[in-house]
């Protein structure tokens, strides 16, 4: 079985290029949907560079517009939200670390990561991101809202739902399921995951560098099940992390987080690790990256000039239908079956 | 690791319906490429109703028109071209059977197909059937193949190659690797296969219908080694089935033939085998299937009035980027390693 799982890494990898396919302008529908059919990432140099957000948005006009607006901020102490992390108890275990969420004057916050990113040797450590990914960006944010397109046109276009019949052939469009805005410094990295959501992301300020694996490489994660840890204020102000079963909500155990990291393959890893052979794509602002629905991706981000990173991301909902959902599940039953026995 | 099988094959029923979907016009590129992205089929009614070789392929017009010409006839004793068959040493291992073939007047081959057609227990029992699928239609039908489109317009556009990098954007499209024409009578019986295409099925005179498993169907088919052999004429007139390696041509041995026939259930299965649901499809006159990529197909047919079956299929290359064929061939390695075990 162990060769079963090896040729499947070995022989997506010889089918498909480890390198980014980069367009210099945006797809139509119908070659997105290429990509979209075979699971397949590529990014748009400067596919959003006539965005009104990448002309308006700096420090200044975002203090200006919410002046006096409360945010949403995941507090973490080393920007590990969402990350696995060291059990509290010291024993070296891991934990799904969730961050402390507080509202924030959005002025504050911003002042905060700017301070942190240029003097980081004489600013508090705590690290601060604005990450809700919750449909944040027409629901937290409305003033900025208008200053990006509400859904991309290719995207939803090509992705409305395939009609079951002739009789239901209206041009229903798909809109996206959520649009988040992510504001954060360099200290905030996005720990190894995936979400069942096509993905439309969007640099607007600063840089980001995705680490991208197929679904594919799904044995080389390391995926298993976490108990799930919230930060929260200490009486100090500090910050400690909390299981979650200790507060009585729930039984905390988050399903099957890959715990491999993709820039440390000789730690955590499994047998598969050292097959896989990852995307990697640095995003400049404007650009526009295509990150297909299960793809495992791990983030980290560099500021622009002004000292914030500033990012949009429209997801799609995938299509369930077809083989990709059911394979990627079959691959993970059978590479932890085959964990637990090698 | 039966369990995992089990699931992937449940979870695949559960999201997807087993009745064929049915439209009543043929489909955008668009809308086609998202059933191609979902390893969907479909079926057009009336798709190909305007097409020449509809209006004209009468037994009279095919004779007149080919009346001087010799084509390539599958010559069996069953109608079992292609097909696992007891072995001719009586043991009830099976092989896989190859018709013999032969250039025969095309009238009297026709002639043939109707008269055993109408009056079967007064004709001679060996079953024949036009269909080479080497591209026959342009090449061994010149004077046919300006009836039927030379290609899909919705196809050839829509699977036109993803450009690597928009350098290459060019509007090249894709025409089909092969366009085959199929002349039989209800004798004959295409067993449960599958191809490495992305293949648009039309019917032109009588009634096929299909009998349909997605790849995630791969543990109930039963798919293993035979070794190959081929029906040749034998000193009588009649046939007999030669092994293929004691003629000397390579070792014989076809790799990974379904055994199991959707219509016998219960017959030479596999443990997963009452797990799979089959879409079945009837395709009249004038019908369009698509029949995705590594599906596999069982075909019979039955005859218009005038006692034949005509079809015309077009092959695309399929796109094996992507997780589809890794993951194809993925559960083939598990279900293939777990009959042994199991």
């Amino acid at each position: 079985m162990d060769d079963a799982i090896t040729e499947l890494i070995t022989s997506y990898n010889e089918l498909n290029s480890s390198s980014i396919i980069e367009l210099d302008q945006e797809p139509s529908p119908l070659e997105f949907m290429r990509f979209v059919a075979k699971n397949t990432p590529f990014v748009v140099r400067g596919g959003a560079a006539g965005w009104k957000a990448i002309r308006d948005w700096s420090v200044a006009y975002l203090k200006e517009t919410l002046a006096n607006e409360q945010v949403n901020v995941a507090v973490t102490p080393f920007g590990n939200a969402d990350a696995p992390t060291p059990h509290p108890d010291g024993s070296g275990s891991l934990v799904f670390a969730k961050p402390h969420e507080e509202l924030q004057p959005f002025p504050k916050f911003l002042d905060y990561l700017i301070q942190q990113e240029h003097h980081p040797d004489t600013s508090p450590s705590e690290v601060r991101y604005a990450q809700t990914q919750n449909n944040n960006l027409p629901l937290e944010y409305p003033l900025l809202a208008p200053c990006v397109p509400a859904s991309i046109p290719f995207a939803h276009i090509a992705l409305s739902p395939t009609p079951s019949s002739s009789s239901t052939t209206s041009p229903t469009h798909a809109l996206p399921d959520a649009t988040n805005l992510w504001i954060g410094n360099s200290r905030s990295t996005t720990a190894l995951h995936r979400d069942a959501y096509e993905n439309i992301y969007v640099q607007i300020r600063g840089r980001k560098s995705f680490v991208l694996l197929p679904p594919a490489c799904q044995p080389c994660v390391n995926e298993i099940g976490l108990w799930g840890a919230t930060y929260r204020r200490s009486g100090s102000g500090g910050l400690e992390l909390v299981l979650d079963g200790d507060e009585g909500d729930g039984d905390g155990e988050v399903p099957f987080a890959p715990v491999w990291d993709p820039d440390r393959p000789a730690e955590r890893g499994t047998k598969w690790s050292g097959l896989g052979r990852a995307v990697r794509v640095m995003l400049g602002e404007g650009d526009m990256l295509y990150l297909p629905c299960l793809w495992y991706h791990k983030v980290s981000q560099a500021c622009g000039e002004e000292g914030v990173c500033v990012a949009v991301n429209y997801w799609y909902d995938m299509d369930f239908g077809g083989p990709l959902y059911p394979f990627s599940n079959f691959v993970r039953a059978v590479g932890k079956a085959n964990s637990k026995g090698g």
